[in-house]
């Protein structure tokens, strides 16, 4: 799916089994050559894992999403969308399906972005292990389970792309459903004094 | 710099003095909305660290470059060029330079890539040092040391773009320069029989 998100709008994207990825882009609504980033929101945060507070950057350094919420607190933002390209080179796959980058890409196809314009992902539950002396990447069983959820809050007016994610390794190998919900976020201070 | 390199030269990247970042790019040269890609490499490549007889792939999935001799070892490839808005938000800078990122802009110009066509850089022996339970990024001093260096084989035709960095944390808080041969790979046989 593809979607408009406005800003101060949220969305909260649910795993309602457990264990199944979904793959986050964005993009400046009035401008979709500005998109998320994984380099800039890593190089800020100083971090590879981002969690509540933790915002994401687009290519041009400004908050596009700001994560508000967060039951896992392990998701992906090292590895792009998974292709018919990586289930050949990674799975030896002879008719490879389209993956995330193919439902992204159609999904986007009628806000006019083109492929080439779908950068690395914010791979939603996605749980890569990372050996810190090798730097070997080992893709595991998401942490979530049924019902975890993570909220982003947009801070501009966005175009969001969303999937559930396809590759075996990435989802246990089996293949889940995700949910999500487009909703307010609450601007009430959180205490008052009269 | 931005300049060609073709199918089959070599790009030697050398270190003179040691703990020097050079952050590099490369785009298919008939058609640069394909470019290297950050999120592909690590995924083939299955690790972080990308050394001797790894390909940079690009975001059509096509290696573009393969390093073919590597005496450090250890290169970044998660953080976007350092540019103003880094300067600003990192280091908190008033009057921030251009960073790598404008001098890889500038001299991509010529070659029609404009600014938001500049994904994540191969950063030539930046040392980013992961926490693996945590995730946290520290910028550590680079490892090499005065005459290391790294050579790529281009694998098609690019248009090639690498800048010395100016990020104090990267280098060390010295700035020094980073030297660069472009040659051609030998194809001779290991061994022959006659």
């Amino acid at each position: 799916m593809a979607f408009l998100l406005s800003r101060g709008e949220t969305l909260t994207v649910t795993d309602p089994i457990g264990e199944q990825v979904a793959d986050l882009l964005a993009f400046r609504r009035d401008d979709v050559d500005e998109a998320i980033s994984s380099g800039r929101s890593l190089d800020y945060a100083g971090r590879l894992f981002l969690t509540t507070g933790a915002a994401i950057y687009s290519n041009r350094s400004n908050v596009l999403l700001r994560i508000v919420e967060d039951t896992v607190g392990r998701h992906d933002f090292l590895l792009t969308p998974c292709s018919a390209d990586t289930f050949r080179i990674l799975y030896g796959d002879e008719h490879p399906h389209q993956g995330c980058f193919g439902n992204l890409s159609v999904a986007l196809a009628p806000f006019g972005i083109v492929p080439d314009r779908i950068p690395v992902a914010f791979n939603i539950f996605m749980n890569v292990v990372v050996n810190a002396e090798t730097g070997v990447l080992r893709v595991a069983p998401p942490l979530s389970r049924a019902g975890d959820h993570i909220t982003f809050r947009a801070e501009i007016d966005l175009i969001v792309a969303l999937t559930a994610c396809s590759a075996p390794q990435s989802n246990n190998y089996a293949f889940k459903p995700i949910d999500y919900a487009i909703g307010m976020a609450e601007c009430r201070p959180r205490s008052s004094s009269l």
